[in-house]
């Protein structure tokens, strides 16, 4: 057993299994911010064909998991295994976007930090040898979302300024046991953990500790410091979140203010587009890992990503129960090199 | 690597994972059943202490784990991941069951079929040497399920023939790289499979082409006949479904009335306590493994069992928009033998 245990949440892969192909899907608002070139296909119907915005979501998933199978030469009786899910209640925009291409599926559940819980089984499932191909998959809608945990968009609602703004988009990707990279070389697993705060509109507050706690438990295991990373992403902790953890490491003597960075605050012009505190929803990491992050990786922009998307474990019947909100975060270290050997 | 594939959706271990500790938690309706001598704990309150009957699921959840360790002489820190997920819309059954744990956490959704898929995955992790002791796990709430999916309890609602009964009930599983058995020495990861079935009071039908898709594809992976087993188990099918898997494999000329049997027909007594067409939910297969199962392979009354639960992935939301039924089935082998020859 070559792979190594690091610490009691983190390990090291002895076999980094690669990136073989990645796409991402978005939505209107996606097409009108600051990361639009780097999406494979853009849609201003919200509804992306569909009759219903669950159903568009579940076309988001199709269409991204069609995508990364088509540029990377592969079809879908190649993959082992597609691990994904959702935001939707019972997961259905990824249980249907999957019923027709007859894939081994793990479903999996972890709020916004679900593509890192996905690219995390996925690579241990690849290390340990179990596959040769594997995906990792989710998305979320603007309008599903909305509806289903605060108001029907046409409702109008008032939004808070600690808001965030549900990203219609899915990111879809593909890991093999063989590829060129980017490689991905460590895997550290998240615990819940919940402050109390209760919220719901400020889910940024919600999850930052949580991201704090997957982060500094990564750093304790690997020895590694902010400075090790070219880049350190967490998901959608937006403005307030992202200052947060800032401050939280800022406790520890640890400055995270070089290189550290949240894709909720990536996808969207924030004040342009009206974001309030930034872009939220699994498929906002997602889409923005499966393109923006990944290309550049590829065009040598950043050679070493500590990606770590962080998941708010509620929902609106444990809210108006009165509860707080647990968050989770799970990491994972994209590298160009195979041999990473921090 | 010497775990094997036997084929596109099986997998043989080469160093079976072992079951180290097991617990069940089950409400009025399982204690007054004919397997309430095989539960840890009985509760004739359906809140179990809490306020509302979602927070009673969480404390069922809270109180398999705990008794599992207790049991296994272990404690949270000792585990290196859990594996669990429930009915309930974002799992928050689970999520709020473990935030006091402080465990590593990967959540996972396969609506009924969760307990097969936490035990894969589990025993994949354990057996790939990422881990030393894995949890899986996984509940449901009678009252908390109707509210959710149908109608809420107080409404007495009239039930359909077909109709199943969503079992008070939580079950988890310690498996352990070391151990005395049972072992876990084959796992095979299930597909969706829609037959267009629309009717969500008859979920054994749209579930049974699910089971039979799975259970097809580790007889055809192994070379193995139902025969080769001492028991072979669904989920929750009830009634009708398990007569549709009896029916399809009858197609094939493979005679399963031997020793298939269903969780969802063995947890009540049909008539007796009015349950139309059986039990169901999460916690039926994994409380009747995490008891009568497991207890009966100890006492070596079976020495190899192919458990197989299915899950129905859909949602109300699916439902109302017209969809039909995706199901699931994911599939393990417990074996008295850990050199499971087979």
């Amino acid at each position: 057993m070559q792979t190594k245990r690091l610490g009691p949440q983190t390990l090291r892969l002895s076999h980094p299994p690669s990136v073989v192909s990645f796409a991402n899907i978005g939505g209107k608002m996606e097409g009108e911010g600051p990361l639009a070139d780097f999406f494979d296909n853009l849609s201003t119907d919200s509804f992306f064909g569909a009759k219903t915005w669950e159903q568009g979501e579940s076309v988001m998933q199709h269409r991204a998991l069609e995508t990364a199978l088509e540029k990377g030469g592969l079809t879908a009786s190649d993959l082992d295994f597609v691990l994904a899910g959702d935001l939707l209640n019972q997961c259905i925009g990824t249980t249907f976007a999957l019923r027709n291409f007859h894939v081994p599926f793990y479903g999996i559940y972890g709020a916004c930090s679900t593509m890192g819980e996905g690219l995390s089984l996925a690579s241990l499932l690849l290390d340990g040898g179990f596959a040769h191909l594997a995906a990792a998959m989710t998305s979320s809608h603007y309008c599903a979302a909305e509806r289903q945990f605060r108001m029907p968009t046409p409702y109008g609602n008032q939004r808070t300024p600690t808001a965030q703004w549900t990203a219609t988009a899915a990111g879809c990707c593909i890991l093999g046991a063989q590829g060129d990279g980017p490689y991905i070389t460590h895997v550290t697993c998240g615990k819940i953990v919940d402050m109390g705060i209760t919220d719901v509109n400020n889910m940024g507050a919600a999850m930052a500790p949580a991201a704090y706690d997957t982060l500094r438990a990564h750093f304790q295991a690997t020895g590694e410091k902010p400075k090790d990373y070219d880049l350190i992403l967490t998901g959608d902790l937006g403005a307030l979140g992202h200052e947060i953890v800032i401050d939280l490491f800022a406790n520890d003597g640890i400055d995270m203010k070089k290189n550290y960075h949240d894709c909720g605050l990536l996808l969207y012009d924030l004040e342009g587009q009206d974001m309030h505190a930034g872009g939220s929803g699994c498929g906002c990491s997602a889409s923005v890992l499966c393109g923006y992050l990944l290309q550049g990786m590829q065009k040598k922009r950043w050679n070493r990503i500590l990606f770590a998307p962080t998941g708010a474990l509620l929902s609106p019947v444990s809210s108006f129960q009165g509860q707080s909100i647990p968050g989770i975060c799970h990491a994972v270290v994209f590298s160009n090199e195979k041999g990473d050997v921090q």
